[in-house]
């Protein structure tokens, strides 16, 4: 029981196959099923990937961090950081060992608050990634700010009706359901006054009216959808959890996105970290190799000290809430990491392209994609401007302010009072030194 | 034997007296006998800081990165970083706790390399805080650079004689000795040809040329000496180590100096953040506290996640040269703590100092101090550029280059191998995808 | 003759003209024709384009920097500055306005360079936007340094045959002619061993090998084409200047070049940052507008910061061009310019992204695309570490070193310099100070 | 009447008198009598200083802002910027030119509010540099914002009478008069219930409680003083301009004060620029000259686009108050300025620090208080913050919201509108493409 910063070797083995398993097995899907990972199987991607999955699962390192009464190990947040630090790399990864968001959080929320049948109809097929869900939260006018939410559920007789507009609802298109998130009561607060819904996609009124692709996305291939819910109706047991309760709902699944976020994260710069040496190990130019020169390996010195920083901080939060298990003591540290994330995968693989030269920019390497991957990451869940806010008002709880009009470190009241401190033993009247 | 962020419970509570002791009992110290910690003790001043230092190893905390044959406690390095937490905040409480450089240092290097008879004259003083002593071995022409030293040590009968010029001789002026670093042979290079000696600093010849202040040191009370070596004559047994052996004794203990001074960086900046906060909490503007504006809040989300990561990296650090005990091995991550470490300071100060306003530009506040101590934290035992060149060497050998033109990653050659491994399930032609 | 900040009536009112126009005429054809621009007219577009072009030759803004002999204005780059920052905005207003790289570049070369035979077929073309051209000059293992560049052109009775690999070739697809460096003695340095060439594209032995897509280009629609060039034959006459010769066909067209992407990247930043006021000024969130946060409120003010400081700088530059008619005295800021122009958009566009939230970063704003183009304009042309080692060499020529091991700001130096010299007057013995 | 970035022969001619005057006459001065300046001339100082001033008279660079009617030459602001690059090398030069602040401000305020006997009393004097003057409004518990002054005037039969607390108002110590901020209407908003006041620094009552020091001044030598005011009487005539029109007093002066600390910083910068230029050409290093390693040429490239792109923004600045003379429309370049100013002096001197080693954090050397001086100019005046709010609010006047829920500049209603736009062209339908 004291500082140790060190994988046990028995973990560290499996994370050493899962890593040579990824390379070889599971990066080659995001080649040729690019942007397919939320799509159903077929008959033809199944046959690959459904023994992937087996041979995790056989492994042991199947939905890491969930308990074994969802299909889990019960190995905690800290193993599974480990863990994706290997997975992010790939698209396809998270999916084959059971933990891709946004189904994880989305299994956690039917496994607590779902009904028997829910559970019977969604929970296993999702776990399994069978089927797939999304998540339908933010709205087109209210950004990240749930008090100007204003997607409505209205009781009818047992029934509720949906009518609004949710935006970026991720997986939509192939999604089985929809969790979303209305007001059901407008008079008052959004935290009170919203309730969290399990909503079947193929529901009479549930509309994607346009599936927005991000930058890079090929031409109506866009993943996030604009949906309208119009006069969308569900039975009384679609409401999650207590009504009014959509944040305690929410709250606990996106603190654990976010450092799972991060911890991918790591994952890609890394590989952006390794691109980047490779590159300045193999190219020469004006008389000399890339690695040779300052400006390259003042490139390499600040992306390894932007990583290993960033590293050792995401393992230090996972191993508290593996401790702690409440939400309230890692705050603070979730949103520092979800502060920090952007910046270390924007940094780390735009040295990488700047020493890639013109195939930096192009689509022949993944470095772009990663950088667009860092503003994502600066926007999914939160702008970094909020969570700024909220690990300011996290850290000053544990400070006070003064009463003086000068701060308590101010160095005449302090030299006065080492003097009158010292005063018998240096026969010195105060004052006079 | 996993990862575990924690501090055992009972060095917890040794921790939580020193922090108590320091704020309590030699903080003061720094106010009324401000940079006098490398003078001798006057009778005034002993009778204070004896009976402190009696307190310190009555708790089992006196130098304790030493061993036992040191009279210290042989906890290592990681316990001693979680100390020099503590210490960093204060000047005179290295002197305290017996581990002040640069004599902790020098004393480890008369340990090794000192004859029984320098032992008996140097060591138990140097390592009780009786005796202070310097680091002579940058030049003015040189900097960082020892191929450029020219400071020389001819041989003469059984004796040295040492010849030139050396700068920022930190302490010289109330020093026993001097460690000196000469060339002993000019046909070979630096690396072989350079010796070091112990010079007690009252030999003729050792002449203190000018006393060079740090900015905002007061006049004429610089500690930092140009030091002119005219025909010092010194016997054979000065020489410390080999003949052309200077640099096997300056490593180890440069790499054990710029990780102390990192531990201790961590402390003067968490005060600087701690002042932050208490400013914010405490001021009120336009309306509203300091706390409650964006600018602030950004300020302290900023510095927070600066502190703990590079914490947490100084940590790692230590339990590696605890664990690992090889140089070699902790190479790269010591030189990343020396880059990383002066912004850190640098930019929490300065925020600190902005929210302070213009107090925070006087000599009321200690900031202005820590931004000019970061300054020197960028330079001392070489400037940041340099080990930035070694971060990125050490992070190179873990790496390769490729032989292809194209980088490993380049995507028209994974998909073209992802396609041909899944060519048979898909039955696809390859390059008809 | 002295310092004057404003445009003359008279153009200013030609570029409010300008302003209008393409806004309302030419940047939807940005939208329908997308990547179109250098695609020969077909019929359709070019009863849109062909009135477009032939108002802004009755405006007399056509080629506004090129002089009459080649169908322009004269005005030179001042003016082509203020234009430009215009014409920025839009992928389509160069071309409607005769100034699109880098067809206009390589207009200059053969103006000054070709024969009349080539003049006759490809000069008037090319500067109505009739025909395009590509330069082919970066090769695949050399990046940015042309010392490392392998196709060779070899002399064979009177024709030329070339060999070798290009990359990065931009517009070659759609281009009539490529502009080839090669090595013509490889015996002697790059500087004087490279020729020019004016290869038809037609040319049999050229082949694109791969048409290189950027980031965010649709599948397959890449235009920066890998070139194979395999025993392409041309007659001597294909010889652009004289043997030798590259370097100085290069150079000019380069530093023209460079500062007119710096002036359309004006108008680009300038797009984004009025899109970051809008909405900062539409949008609320937690109780207040975007407008009416600090945060919103810095990324605004250090946006106008480097957009303001940046623009005066260009338009300063395109001064001394057209004042001075000499590369080597503007190649410093040349330099500058482009060292940092990435970032200033980079800036801006990230700041814009990031208050449009995830909107920001999809496919619907144009936002992602300018940060692609920020990195884009870090790469082309040479990379911004290159550029930064120009601009320190050229600042360097006018300093001189010291002898004196002292700078000579040393103030003990000058302090008894000035000392001595007031020593009569103050009646002190110099050194009582 | 159109873009000229040249300054006229003649008054380079002066410019260049100027240059190497304050080189060789005044800048000893500095070392010789340093922080002197506002002390009023003994003997000794006024037979060196007196002559220097009659010198700059006969070149008639005299106050070369001011108007005739007060000893100036109405050169206006823009040569008084490229004037101040010059003096803003030396504390003494502004004396000696004439042009000091705050004297020259409060000269100003003087001469517009004041009274015959106090501008007969004060006037001549203090722009002859021959009495000093403090500026007294800041108060120790508020900062940069005047709604939290409480420092109170009351009218007392024809007299005012003042008590309260200011800080930080520089050269009271050697001033003979204060302009005091104080509130003469508590019942009104801070905007219309001060005004201001002319108090002679030995009115009975004004008690200066502390001189504070910056960081690196001697012991006991501040200049900023903590004063009291403990009723002072004044007569009805000491109040300046009208009952309640502090600010209206202030501002202008302000304006103009924060331009001319911008246009003195430019002279700093450039020394910091000019010693890191001859240091990194005079020293070698490792090999070879710190001017050919590539950090030091990145150093130097980064500060000259700083310098060279702030610089023509200040004299752009100059010039727009010269032209429009109307606070109002320079208000946000002011700020601009304001908020760019220390950053660029910090980044320049913070090299230049690096690039000289060790010497660059003594007090041997100029640097370390240049980068103080930075911190200094990023205080004075309101902190950098207030003036970023100030720079965005200015912005936003120039720009309008959308009423829409998606920007103007969101591409599927723009590519509608180009579609419908050419429809007929090109016989498409609309929402086909």
């Amino acid at each position: 029981m004291a500082w140790d910063f060190e994988t046990d070797p028995e973990y560290q083995a499996k994370l050493d196959w899962a890593d040579a398993f990824v390379r070889a097995e599971v990066e080659p899907l995001d080649l040729v099923f690019a942007d397919q990972q939320f799509v159903p199987l077929d008959e033809a991607r199944r046959k690959i990937v459904d023994p992937l999955k087996e041979e995790v699962r056989r492994q042991g390192l199947w939905a890491t961090h969930l308990g074994p009464e969802l299909g889990g190990q019960g190995h905690g947040q800290l193993k599974l950081a480990l863990l994706n630090e290997i997975l992010g790399r790939s698209q396809w990864a998270p999916i084959v060992f059971g933990c891709q968001a946004p189904d994880t959080g989305n299994a956690e929320i039917i496994a607590h608050y779902g009904t028997p049948a829910q559970k019977e109809r969604y929970l296993a097929p999702l776990l399994a990634g069978e089927i797939f869900s999304s998540y339908s939260m933010t709205e087109p006018q209210a950004g990240a700010d749930p008090a100007r939410f204003t997607t409505r559920a209205t009781r009818d007789g047992d029934d509720w009706v949906i009518d609004g507009w949710k935006f970026f609802s991720s997986n939509a298109r192939t999604a089985s359901f929809l969790i979303v998130m209305a007001v059901t009561d407008p008079e008052v607060s959004a935290y009170e006054g919203m309730s969290m819904f399990l909503v079947p996609t193929d529901t009479p009124g549930v509309e994607i009216v346009r599936d927005v692709g991000l930058f890079g996305d090929p031409p109506g291939e866009g993943g996030h959808a604009l949906i309208r819910y119009a006069g969308v109706r569900v039975p009384a047991d679609a409401l999650l959890g207590a009504e009014g309760g959509a944040f305690a709902v929410a709250q606990t699944r996106l603190g654990g996105g976010r450092i799972h976020h991060a911890m991918r994260t790591i994952g890609l710069a890394q590989k952006a970290f390794d691109m980047m040496c490779e590159r300045a190990l193999s190219r020469e130019t004006a008389g000399s190799r890339l690695a040779d020169k300052q400006f390259v390996q003042g490139y390499i010195a600040d992306s390894y000290a932007q990583l290993v920083q960033f590293r050792l901080f995401v393992l230090h939060t996972a191993w508290k809430i593996d401790k702690y298990d409440d939400y309230r003591r890692v705050r603070k540290d979730i949103a520092t990491a979800k502060v920090v994330m952007p910046t270390v995968l924007h940094d780390i693989a735009w040295r990488a392209m700047q020493v890639h030269g013109a195939l930096g920019v192009t689509n022949e390497l993944p470095l772009f994609r990663m950088i667009h991957g860092a503003a994502v990451m600066g926007l999914a869940d939160g702008p970094t401007e909020v969570h700024k806010v909220t690990v300011a008002k996290q850290v000053l709880r544990d400070h006070r302010p003064t009463d003086d009009i000068w701060p308590s470190e101010w160095l005449p009241q302090k030299r006065a009072a080492a003097r009158a401190k010292f005063a018998d033993h240096l026969e010195l009247e105060v004052g006079n030194l």
